[in-house]
């Protein structure tokens, strides 16, 4: 198989990021997606962009870093990272991010104390950045040989980068004859659930299915949206390629019981696998897995926020990724299979002002996936009636 | 050929750049060397660095850029890229450089001026941070495959990489049992050449030869040195591996005559072939080549300084290059087997205090080889008196 790369690139450029003439671009990514990322700065250039500027995370040398470096300088950053990320917002610039490991399991055998202090490639910053609505962005997956090895472990290495194309074209609805037709009428579906979830103004969710019992407690102002997002500037975009969910922001002091993981956490390099975390009064006051939980224990030490929620999100049955059954070890996707809750940051605008003060405030925001056909959701109004929100995949709003 | 990286990695860490513990380090190469950017960083690392940075240059991006964007945008470069190297120098940072195209010809089917509007990968701050002495660096060569296809046309690919490696080994003297004694040595006879040069106080050198006869006044404190430098910190570095030359600041006002160029010169991507530059006052006035000359011309008109010399170099026989008889199509190589000048900014410490107002400032600094075994060099005293410098490649002071 050999991609159209250029019908990815206008799907990223034209949609997904919605880039506009004169605006500087900036590319983030790992090794291995030099032939995507060319294909996107050209169509970001015939778009009119002023400049593309390419941002490389390579994880072997996090992996140098993490086996060498002094400790105390471990957590380092020289200071033009972060400034590159404030600078994209001053500038009101378009961002595109490619998902997807370059190098899935390389830290896996370091100490997972000291792969949590180098922050990289987090950069806070862009927190800020996303919250200030400021830059207009998109994330999608790009392949590379070891993630599809990873995905597809028992197929010889060309069938599997073959295959992982083949699932993501499909799951970007690329394989449709107008994928901006198709991801219009989806995201327009997702909105109008997501405001009539806003409108019921439930006090929590209740979560529950095998080895997860767990309430999420929602703030007044709590506002459900789907992943399309318009710029303080007016520039409508599509932040995450491919998205199902429907999200807001949790109240970060009212999350408690337990949830069991359904899909596998790629975190700093390693794949933590059947994890199972359980919150009291919105922490997260105890982590277990069966590889590398303590990874996801180090983030979660970062800062005050760290351990609480900052996003819940629904996904419903409909999405293409879930039916596939592929764990892509990717949050992107992986996320975009199943309900989830998120660590850390919340985004600004799923609260009113009125709440901007009470949502979660971090430096780290992790997703971990705990829906499935098999959860069913419930919301709970304050006088404590129920209503049911997805039942085996199915909105029942 | 598999070549030992390590060793070459180490060359670059412990004696080129001479990295210190606690340092920030940036590396700067092109796609295509991704295993010498990870031994390097790994030294580093174990050499006591806090962070590695790498900066990636993708001639590819530059092809997109020059080929679709707004003429009026193609000279516009982020800020983050300049205040990267002006945060370097602020934080008394060491800085490798890996040389060597990774796709050469990629824009030579372009439009020479549109190529000479975008200044990247060239980045003006660079002059400021090399001449306030604030970072020990190193320039040092690393081959691609299209590199050694483009050296070694009649060779199959591998053969080629191959050859090009072992090139470089051996004019690197990592084919020496101890290559850092050889270059302590090497730079330790140019210095004693720079010294008795310096000592001669001449008011001009005259080079002739087969097409060239030309004049460089030189400034009453111009100063001779060899590729060793000491930050203001007080690390000595080599800022060339290899490096065969001695260089000085020439008077930006007293250039006269005609030189034929004796290497190809490689320029924003093309390669210039049968340059013939003419001066007058020190300004090039007239270009004349077989392929490309263009490119350099828009180059000189950069700015004020860019058509004036900021260096003249000697370089003898004894060198590795140029028994050679490789063209590299790589400044750092060729320029090291060859005398040379260069056009745009000079190196303020190859001037005294009392010239620092007259050297050449500008935003470029491109060299030109002028030198071989059949261009002789003079010097010339005020009073008119004539010293023999170089005759047939061998010193004659």
């Amino acid at each position: 198989m050999s991609p159209d790369l250029d019908r990815l690139a206008a799907l990223a450029v034209r949609f997904g990021a919605n880039v506009q003439p004169g605006q500087v671009v900036s590319i983030s990514c790992e090794p291995g997606k030099e032939e995507v990322v060319r294909a996107i700065a050209a169509e970001a250039y015939r778009a009119g962009a002023k400049f593309v500027d390419v941002s490389w995370f390579d994880p072997h040398l996090k992996r140098a870093r993490v086996l060498h470096s002094d400790e105390e300088s471990l957590g380092y950053v020289p200071p033009w990272i972060g400034q590159r990320m404030l600078d994209l917002g001053e500038l009101r610039a378009a961002r595109i991010g490619l998902t997807g490991p370059s190098a899935p399991g390389l830290l896996s055998d370091l100490d997972p104390v000291r792969i949590g202090k180098d922050p990289l490639p987090f950069v806070p910053e862009a927190v800020k950045v996303v919250n200030d609505q400021t830059t207009n962005w998109t994330a999608i997956p790009c392949p590379t040989l070891p993630w599809a090895q990873l995905v597809f472990p028992d197929l010889p290495a060309d069938e599997a980068f073959a295959a992982l194309w083949e699932q993501l074209w499909h799951v970007l609805r690329l394989d449709e004859e107008d994928p901006v037709a198709f991801w219009k009428e989806r995201f327009g579906t997702l909105t109008s659930v997501a405001e009539r979830l806003t409108a019921l103004q439930l006090d929590r969710l209740h979560f529950r299915g095998p080895g997860t019992d767990l309430t999420v407690g929602l703030l007044p102002s709590s506002k459900w949206i789907a992943a399309q997002m318009t710029t303080v500037g007016g520039i409508d975009h599509a932040p995450n390629l491919p998205s199902e969910e429907i999200f807001t922001a949790p109240d970060p002091e009212r999350t408690s019981g337990t949830a069991t993981m359904t899909r596998p956490l790629v975190l700093g390099g390693s794949s933590i696998t059947g994890l199972k975390v359980r919150f009291e009064n919105g922490r997260a006051v105890e982590v277990i897995s069966e590889e590398h939980g303590a990874v996801l224990e180090e983030y979660l030490k970062r800062d005050e926020g760290a351990a609480r929620l900052g996003e819940v999100a629904l996904v419903d049955g409909q999405g293409r990724i879930g039916p596939l059954g592929t764990v892509f070890y990717d949050t992107l996707l992986d996320e975009n299979a199943a309900s989830h809750v998120a660590f850390g940051s919340a985004y600004a605008m799923t609260a009113g002002p009125g709440d901007q003060e009470k949502i979660n405030v971090s430096q780290i925001h992790i997703d971990v996936m705990l829906g499935s056909p098999e959860i069913d959701v419930t919301g709970v109004r304050a006088d404590g009636t129920e209503v049911e929100i997805l039942t085996a995949g199915v909105w029942q709003i």
